[in-house]
């Protein structure tokens, strides 16, 4: 399919730069999303820009809406930035085409892992870097941690996860958190829900237990764990 | 020096074995250090046991102390194994030499990102996998963000940096943690310390500020970060 193709090229030209050595860690000016743009998020921006324009209007988180067209892309071009700053190795991209309002195949990179999670139609695979290598994804047996992505946030609920020795990890990339919702326990999120951050992986995880208000997303493919989690939010009334 | 060479061969023969289709993620008995050990910490332990043997006596997670010599080699086959669980892409090995109840070398294996920390002496680098790239590792500048091992845990702490706008990761493997530990604002832990998880990490970080109580440890390059989470745990009588 063209437009999976072309994130795909787009997401291989901006591993390449980010494992060269450019001095990508430099700080540049404030992006549309309200955050400080490292010279790496506008590079990967501007290497999407060339690859998928010609698919429709982009929506980015650096610089908003670009060019005209019936369909839009939204994307992320680096998620995660503070981890690459920090040489933490979780960081990545994220593409959705969306057509008549509704997302129909989406690539989310995790470039420091250095793969590519690509869904379309009923595909649904990882593909690496390096190798070529592809792994089908399919929701795994429960293993015991869930991500709980801007948990500083929200005290209440790590206490009551806690309670309920429900283990997580908050890894500081959105989009490549819900990519990883078939094999985690749960994902969850609390704070302001952008679009170009959540596209994507939300598309991804669409055949999971899922709930998304205001400011706080929970998926999980498990009832059980999803049930309690909710149930622990509406009681903190969030 | 030999040690290091025989640490990265065995590395090398466990990053080949992950990356492989066995079914290395099936729960198995459970591990001196308290944790139920998977197939894949297991295999791990009998690699690094085949090549480190011969340089002194092993204390390892998984089955606690095997041989004998004068030297120490202290070892975490698989840290972050719940992470390898759930293919959340956090986990490695760490390995230290002590000699007098010192250690004088180590090295740190990140298996997801695919690289290898090797220090010794005045060397201490960022070794890849794949191609062999090496990178010096050297304090950088502040860049926003810390970690925060089991923050689940210390909710008081978590809210304290919270309002001192300390943001943080919770990423599950302290060793691979501690080896950022001069990229990221700071590295705290929380909870019930173990040789075998910090021996390497804590000499790679020897130069920096730092506290370790029974049950806290506390890293950061930057004096002002360093002193105002000490001032918090001391508030709060940790």
């Amino acid at each position: 399919m063209d437009f999976i193709e072309a994130c795909i090229a787009a997401n291989r030209e901006i591993y390449a730069l980010l494992n060269s050595d450019a001095d990508l860690r430099k700080e540049c000016k404030r992006g549309f999303g309200g955050d400080i743009s490292l010279k790496a998020d506008l590079e990967a921006e501007a290497i999407f820009i060339k690859h998928l324009q010609k698919f429709g209007r982009i929506y980015s988180e650096e610089s908003g809406s670009i060019g005209e067209g019936k369909d839009n892309i939204i994307i992320d071009p680096l998620d995660g930035s503070k981890n690459f700053a920090a040489n933490i190795p979780y960081f990545g991209s994220s593409c959705a085409l969306e057509k008549e309002g509704k997302v129909t195949c989406a690539v989310i990179a995790n470039f420091a892992a250095g793969y590519m999670q690509i869904k379309y139609e009923r595909r649904f695979e990882r593909r690496f870097f390096l190798d070529d290598r592809v792994q089908k994804i399919t929701a795994s047996p429960l293993c015991g941690v869930g991500i709980f992505e801007k948990a500083y946030d929200f005290n209440d609920i790590t206490l009551k996860l806690k309670q309920a020795s429900l283990k997580c990890r908050s890894l500081g990339a959105l989009a490549l958190s819900l990519a990883l919702s078939h094999e985690t326990d749960f994902v969850l999120f609390g704070g302001n829900i952008r679009e170009f951050d959540i596209a994507a992986g939300w598309y991804m995880s669409e055949d999971l237990h899922r709930l998304k208000t205001k400011d706080l997303l929970l998926v999980s493919k498990d009832k059980g764990i999803f049930d309690k989690i909710r149930d622990f939010m509406t009681r903190l009334d969030i």
